[in-house]
């Protein structure tokens, strides 16, 4: 076993906010006992404590905070320690309006809720200089303290003169010459040459909207400049603790920044998960496999680490349209997924409910009527037990035939993509559909950047890749050629790093060769009208909507599948390509589940991958390290399953188990495979 | 009988611009002559007409306006006099731009609109000053003034910085001390501390939204500042008019003031109502129904005085999505209910449809064409005559057995809480569903606010009393303590005052003992998701939408219903709890309408309240003087109905009544019982 | 045959973006070879071109224009240059701040999009003018440069300091005394009296809001304002290259600007058409006859001449937000209906697609690919063949029995007004549903203005005419007094030039008279309500949904159909009136198709207009020139028809036709009828 952090433990805490009851002593002793009650050994403390420690410019005060380490590590608690900038205190916002931001309406923020900061601010980075030097001189040495948390769920921009003048500077460094800036935006639309940088504004709502090329980059350059204000930070834990890894929470498919970009500050990652596990429209089948495939894309972040699951709710959260109650054994279901798909350690926001702000009535292990005994803090305790028992794990990682590519580049220039469907491309839609398909096989998927190594990988996924960077294409050349499986769907290589379009045909960038197809024209449908794929080989046939690509195969390219109806029937919608030693299939067309099956199923049967044979709603994670295997079963319904397993001791019910195993509602197995 | 002004009549008028005329004397003329035509006896002048009485800053002039009132006076036309402050003239915000409002934006307004003057500004509460005044010299002394109406539908709020400095101070006057606005607002959340009252600012759309506190206080604010300028204006007029009565119009659950709080400022209360009549998803009756609720809204800001409606429509207005005419009949069948509900008076907006302007289409008495024979002009007529019939109820007030408690503090910080369903909680929903339960009965219910003497009513209904401020959960527990019944519905006492959370459990400061029973848990559903109640004793079966609470029963309370489905299916929904010598009825979960007819049903039972079987869309009221009841039978259906009554005079038909009566579809009638 | 321009061809081409290619000469090579191939004879160049006309201030550089219209006028291909004002480049706004618009919310634009300068600045003009005269040196001599296009999609308001100033000059010149301006604005309303023309400022978005008079004249004065911009051009392009006529592109339904009015500045109009073929709530019949109400529509602007078809797409756009290709034949089958309906050219936006910017993926003639023999380009070169062919129809105009009358004041009247249905009256529903009737019965339609010649017509329709401006109640009632035949609906006469309501009854200004009815109600149904009308003599039913006057006959007037529910049931619906030598028809609810043809064909026979008897989905339209009739029948559906057509030559088969002939899907012919 090797942990993320020095503390030895599956980690098991949650937002601790004793800054809002420092007067009263009895609800903090509570909180120490109950939170040994409910098996919990960490807390993530100081999160929006900034007043708190310096209530007025210069008037620092740690004693509380040290006394509450003290107490909690004395009962063998462990602190992760927050830097308090995710909300910054009035005091500041009054004397330095620069750090106020500007809003892309160009209108500067009033003071008030969080991720209120300019990234540039000089005086706002002299100002959190200061206090985590006093954090560090004040905690900085404590035994119990065993993780950096860098802020909160970082997000936001900023459009003020001083972020302005920023990104101007980057874009000099970026471009060189004001020449390649305007070629790479193709600002000869519209007449929007830039004569100089100096003529560079970001893109403001009442702004410049039509160049895709300056909004991409304007995404880009808030990631740096996040990165850029994040490196503030951990410059000085990382020189001033040098032994006390750094992370920050992370959130669900995020807009705003680059994740694969930003983990490179964090020694691993971890995120906030918030699935919508109620929703009528949704099985938690269909929830848990979405949630699969963001476990993955976070842990993809950073892939040779485990991750942690720095918040979740024991029940509900506040701030979903409908705010419905988690399921009985649900937490608990989802607390071992977490785990099962890579994680070592399962937190939540938060410990205690407060008694007012926004988030008074978001789900906490203690409710505001401070008991013990709760169904939730049942629930709470159940999947404590789970997780100390799923202990062993730590520091084994996920070992993937699959991999998925996801590029956040290729995500902003999707969303900005004026046509298709204007409003929603629906790019999300289409990784989680693909993964599920994998996931039902029982095929580990990797979602990883365009960095990526793909030899690792025995199948790669390139879902809607519209974005095409420098040499990615090459690289999917030489991993086909040299033997890999690759499966695409409609989109793929339509443009280039700057949103612009490639020329002399779709996919670009050289893999209309590798896929021997060429997409000639996208058919966008309404809601409502859809089309048919028929397979030529067995005539199955799927349910098409959204996207028909109009393909042309090349000669050569074998049809998969063709159009059942409209203008382009009998053309192709799906193709397959021998390419070297490899193969290449072109998905033309949003397809239906039995469709998306049935390509990546042939895929895989090329690429020689192991599949299960999984009952329907069961989920199977492995996780390996140097001596075991760990095999995740997890029955995300609401009836018992039997199901066929790997013999060994399960971890999580203590048994040993041999071929077989029946699993109760919302239950899991964990079985040890050893390996020598 | 007695009388709300000085005219000894049921009034009968309505918003009369003769401002918009002067230049047609043939049309001044004919409006007195079809005004006597229709049976009208009062209108109102003056709103909106400062331009006409202040053209240029400091040029008066009244004279048309004393003309108009000597010849309405001539004819028997009494006048209601507004103060002309609901829009400012031009020149006044050109010359002193403080007097233009700001928005929440930030942003100060451009002149134009209604409601547009900042509530501080001295300026404008100077030239105000000047203007009552030289109106009073004018007409103050006329002998047809029967009324002040002060502005026109108070409404709005003004972000400026004299208002931001108002409400620091307001704050300084409530909490004395930073720290206990510290503690109130919870402002160690998200490290929103204030070290000084200099440092907060009102609610900005781009500013502090995370505090509830705040933006409750903020709330309170604008209905003191409100109130304090209305006062600016009150008391120049009851100085030098003492013996004219004042008002101002309120209108249909309005969100922006405290209605209890502004009634002080008021003689007695008026509004304007204009319910959706044709609305294809509600019936007549139902619509009924609520407005019977709205209008006990109203009455229950000054329940010891009849109310007066200032604004109607005979037809239709034009500001509904779909502006439907009022169905035949339905102009005087809504009247006579708006005197059964305790109005001494029902008035039109207006009089004569203007030719320009964003009102020009909204119905009036006399349209466009300038005649007095339009179906609309003959349904008025019809209407007053009934009116005239309905004289000798004046002075006459409800009788109510039960109450139903409405606070719009509550109102604010359910409106505002982040939970539940975030974007409608839908409060004025629950109260109208568990009034119309009562109606349904024959049971005459007040709406009244926390500070109402409970003692006068056998029940008391809590419909979503969702803070409880200091002293109402004592006087809760009195009330039944000594006898009294109460219901009470899901989210009862989660909060106190100031939005901080009970400790200790739901409904808290006390409740729980009162009611015997803790909401653990609130379950929300998606639309379209539901439960089931089942009735315990009798098997019978409600549907539930919405809310679910996780009910705990305490020992010794009853379970009147259980859930039916879903992980707390046989768990309590509703209970009943005998306390001292009363009971205390919890409904968890927003039943379906005989749901909650059968809790009501219960609860009236022990409250011993005499029920009348009433027919399906026959709606009953009665209106109590010294000398006699009054009872009203409204059909509220297209078909005729026959109706048990009690024996005597019918004042709408003139006949003698022997205890049952058919009424015609929208027909009403009113029963003079004599008491001796 | 005459000719729009001195090219004499069917114009065929498209817009041309060289100035995003001049890097690579090989891309303009092939552009001109594949043109040929296309069959294009017209580019439109210079759009958007001022950056790389004059990259910095007074810096200009033409060269590359010249070679290119060198080429393309060797090649046979003429050249429209548009004069590139369409967007503004970053050197001016850099400079020169006033030039950015200010919205309607008060503020000022950042650089950035297109029609994005102030309409008055007058160093915009100034900067303007010496382009023009910089671009004139160059080309204006040019022999390929057939047409100015001024700008592009002229549109936009500008609420700044300079446009303000100008507005209330403006309103001083057209009102006089300031007095007048209060009267047509109604500002006794609301006490928004002006005492001066300086106190007027435009309906800001937070300010004046509720004077419908000043909502117009804004309007009114922002097509002032830009005719008066477009002047400063047109008077340097007419001075000095007199004998290139000037067009710009009008936009389809487009709410900003009276094109009515606009066209004085035009020598011919043009428009750019992009319909949503594709929708599935929509038939391409239906979608084809929306399509020739739209032309008939921007041909009425200028009904004297052709008009060009200035952009289409030959594939899709990338602005709907869903968008789907052109099916086969579609193109071909639009761009015939585009000359049956009056142009003499139909073109594309555009020839290739650029490869950034946000139009990047809008459908053009060649693709990304480069390619030309791709479905698309095909298309286009088979429609070109077709247009080709058509060649002998230049000049001819359509010769049309009908007229609707079409008002831009009426319609930004109807917009803004508060009443009926709030958000959308549906004038373009009414007008296109109405036009489709008239279209099935092969009737050809003049879509005019209130000034066009009446005589000229011997049907009349005045779809939703709420505004009746001076004089024209007074040429409707000559009109039919003469022996006229008019068909008007609900909503007539409600409201003068000024938005002022007429007063004595709707319709006002003397129509009563001439329609022998008076509609005294008016009431607005809500979705999914409706009535019937039943027709007296027939017993035909139809449906109603949205809207029922309340009609009052008079004397001697003929009651075709009556309300078959609710309590108007009974009632007149549908009124005819003899009138001198005329017959007026009244409209009193919005009926359905089957009702207002029955209406319409009630009134053409009375009319003695040819009906023709076409199968389903064939539209015809009929062009006249001296010595030829052409008559164009339209397949609109994707089976074969045949249909009775005259006997002559089919110009675009080629062959004759004697009588009848089969039509195969989306296709057409066009039978020429030589006249002696």
């Amino acid at each position: 076993m090797n942990f993320i952090t020095k503390a030895p433990v599956m980690l098991r805490g949650g937002d601790y906010n004793p800054d809002q009851w420092l007067d009263r002593p009895d609800i903090l002793e509570a909180d120490i006992r109950m939170m040994k009650k409910a098996g919990m050994n960490s807390v993530t403390l100081g999160v929006f404590a900034w007043a708190a420690y310096e209530p007025r410019e210069g008037e620092y005060n740690f004693t509380w905070l040290r006394e509450i380490m003290d107490r909690l590590y004395d009962q063998g608690i462990y602190t992760e320690l927050a830097t308090p900038t995710g909300a910054k205190p009035n005091w500041l916002a009054r004397k330095y309006p620069e750090v106020l931001r500007v809003q892309s309406n160009g209108v500067r923020d009033h003071q008030g809720m969080r991720h209120n900061h300019c990234l540039t601010s000089p005086i706002y980075r002299q100002k959190v200089e200061e206090l985590l030097n006093h954090l560090i001189d004040a905690v900085g040495d404590h035994p119990g303290l065993i993780l950096w948390h860098i802020s909160n769920e970082l997000g936001g921009e900023c459009y003020c003169p001083l972020c302005q003048e920023r990104f101007r500077s980057w874009l000099k460094e970026k471009y060189h010459t004001i020449d390649a800036l305007n070629h790479a935006w193709w600002t000869s639309f519209w007449s929007h040459h830039y004569d100089s940088f100096d003529e560079v504004e970001p893109p403001f709502d009442n702004g410049e909207q039509s160049l895709n090329g300056l909004k991409l980059d304007w995404r880009r350059f808030t990631t740096w400049n996040m990165m850029d204000y994040v490196h503030s930070e951990t410059a000085i834990l990382r020189k001033r603790t040098p032994n006390v890894p750094i992370t920050t929470n992370l959130m669900e498919y995020f807009p705003g920044l680059d994740y694969h970009k930003l983990q490179r500050e964090l020694d691993f990652v971890c995120w906030d998960s918030y699935p919508h596990w109620g929703r009528p429209d949704r099985s938690t089948t269909v929830t848990a496999g979405m949630t699969a495939f963001d476990h993955a894309l976070i842990r993809g972040c950073k892939p040779d680490k485990p991750f942690l699951l720095m918040e979740s709710t024991p029940s509900l959260v506040n701030w979903h349209e409908y705010n419905k109650l988690k399921r009985p054994g649900v937490n608990r279901m989802s607390a071992i997924q977490t785990v099962a798909c890579g994680a070592d350690g399962v937190q939540y926001f938060q410990w205690r409910k407060g008694r007012g702000g926004s988030e008074q009535f978001h789900g906490a292990v203690v409710d505001h009527d401070g008991r013990d005994d709760t169904r939730v803090f049942n629930e709470v305790t159940a999947t404590n037990e789970a997780l100390a028992a799923l202990t062993p794990v730590c520091g084994s990682l996920p070992k993937a035939d699959a991999a998925m590519i996801f590029d956040w580049d290729n995500r902003w220039a999707l969303d900005d993509a004026w046509g298709m469907q204007i409003k929603q491309k629906n790019l999300r839609e289409t990784c989680c559909q693909l993964y599920a398909q994998l996931n039902h096989c029982g095929v580990e998927t990797d979602v990883v950047g365009v960095d990526a190594d793909l030899n690792r990988y025995k199948l790669v996924v390139l879902p809607m890749l519209f974005m095409t960077k420098p040499g990615f294409a090459q690289k999917i050349r030489e991993y086909v050629e040299n033997g890999g499986i690759v499966v695409a769907t409609y989109l793929l290589g339509y443009v280039d790093e700057s949103t612009l379009c490639w020329l002399g045909g779709f996919p670009g960038d050289g893999l209309r060769e590798v896929f021997g197809v060429t997409a000639s024209e996208l058919d966008t449908l309404y809601p409502g009208e859809g089309n048919r794929a028929i397979w030529v080989k067995s005539s199955q046939q799927s349910s098409i909507k959204d996207y028909c690509e109009l393909l042309q195969p090349a000669e050569g390219t074998e049809v998969v599948a063709v159009y059942g109806q409209d203008f382009y029937s009998g053309h192709a919608a799906v193709t397959h390509h021998v390419f070297g030693k490899g193969h290449a299939y072109y998905i033309g067309a949003r397809l239906d589940d039995a469709g998306n099956a049935a390509v990546l199923r042939a895929a895989l049967a090329d690429a020689k991958v192991h599949l299960r044979d999984l009952p329907q709603g069961v989920e199977y994670h492995c996780r390996e390290s140097e001596n075991a295997r760990y095999h995740f079963y997890i029955n995300t319904t609401q009836s018992a399953v039997k199901v066929q397993v790997e013999s060994g001791a399960d971890l999580l019910s203590g048994k040993n188990v041999l071929g077989s195993m029946e699993l109760k509602p919302y239950d899991a197995c964990a079985i040890e495979e050893k390996v020598k």
